[in-house]
């Protein structure tokens, strides 16, 4: 049974005002880990038909906020290095998931990826780094 | 008077379906630059109340996509670096400008500042790489 | 028995001028993997008496083109970042591990850590880009 | 005249072991600036006989360490992006040059170039961040 304190981060996550306007569930969130999965439409597709750079950074980024957050303690994000690796088409359904890989002081240490389901193939890999405040949004 | 090849590139990058989902305008496209303005709502920001990171970064990425198929050619990201300064609020407007720093063979890199106008803050910074395809979206 | 054409990889891969100027001492290269050790002096550290962060990414960029260029096919770094998480000291012993995690046309990625033998903390970790040439410097 | 604690400040940063050990020469510091210059050798060079990342990041790094701490205040870094767009030869003059592009709160933001004297080419350039903690090595 889960309890209270945690119910209560995951509640305060998941209101993420810009995770519902893209469409984005938030499917999972665990201690420094989350998954989140977008079915991606042409609405969000760059000049060039595949899907926007922008997009999928921000698949990420939804993740990497979800499991850097996910104990409560505010953290922001300092700098996030993306790597594309392979193109997504209207259509595809991705699946991010952000592992933390670190902790030390105020930072923290995330490798993140969006993949496409079905064929599992990498669609971009990022390793990003947190600043993590003297502050809870849910009180310890 | 511009010469219609440049404003078939223009128009094509203009077409920009997720630029128009995000309701992000493109000011200008010059060689190796472009800059774009996006005015923040509520529906863009994360769970801490402030402007989401796949939003900054989506902006910025549209200025990026931009300046780099400025010429016609095409352009692929492959790797961006994004610094996050401080946050922006529902109700800032935030300006992109991307601007060509190198070519070398297929590489071409970019520098690419995300601004709030009034006060000019810097909310992030990247660096940024794409592959340049022998392909032409707008014949030479 | 080690087939011929991989020994000759990995003898020009071991004869690498800068890895023998540093101190470092190349341990394993295999299929898109390598692991790289050197025991840190006072004179690779910075005025902070700490371990320069030069060092430290040399470390790691050994194992990078090790693990790279480990078919003989010759990879060129493109875009490494690299997060610093905790500083070593003199009398460190630093092991690099590079690791492949995807091959897209031209394009390879790969992941690096360096850490900290005995207590296994993590000094720092790369996400780095390769793009790899036309051109083999052990044939096919 | 330069004032007595700018001095210590100047002194303090070119004590750096490791700019010794590899040959580098600070050429300027100044607040939040500094420039640095290596003539490149065969012992600097990797398995493709062209300098190695390490020496090139190396080279970059003490520009950054020495403008990131250019006040007195130590600052250590966090991460730093370096894309790599040509490579360099033995006999190469290299020259750094670090800048600072924002402060906000204990983050401050640096890029920094790696050009070959002569034809001015761009080697290297990167974007680095620093945490800048409440010490100072040398006292306000």
């Amino acid at each position: 049974m889960e309890d209270p304190r945690q119910r209560a981060i995951e509640e305060h996550i998941r209101g993420d005002a810009y995770a519902a306007t893209l469409g984005a569930h938030i499917e999972a969130i665990g201690p420094g880990y989350s998954r989140v999965r977008l079915t991606v439409t042409q609405a969000m597709c760059n000049f060039h038909g595949t899907v926007h750079g922008g997009v999928i950074f921000g698949l990420g980024d939804i993740a990497f906020a979800a499991a850097s957050n996910s104990r409560g303690q505010t953290a922001v994000a300092l700098d996030v290095n993306i790597s594309f690796l392979r193109p997504a088409f209207p259509g595809d359904v991705l699946v991010a998931e952000a592992q933390e890989q670190d902790l030390s002081g105020p930072i923290g240490l995330y490798d993140i990826t969006v993949r496409r389901e079905g064929d599992g193939q990498l669609i971009a890999q990022s390793q990003a780094v947190v600043y993590r405040k003297r502050e809870w949004f849910v009180p310890e």
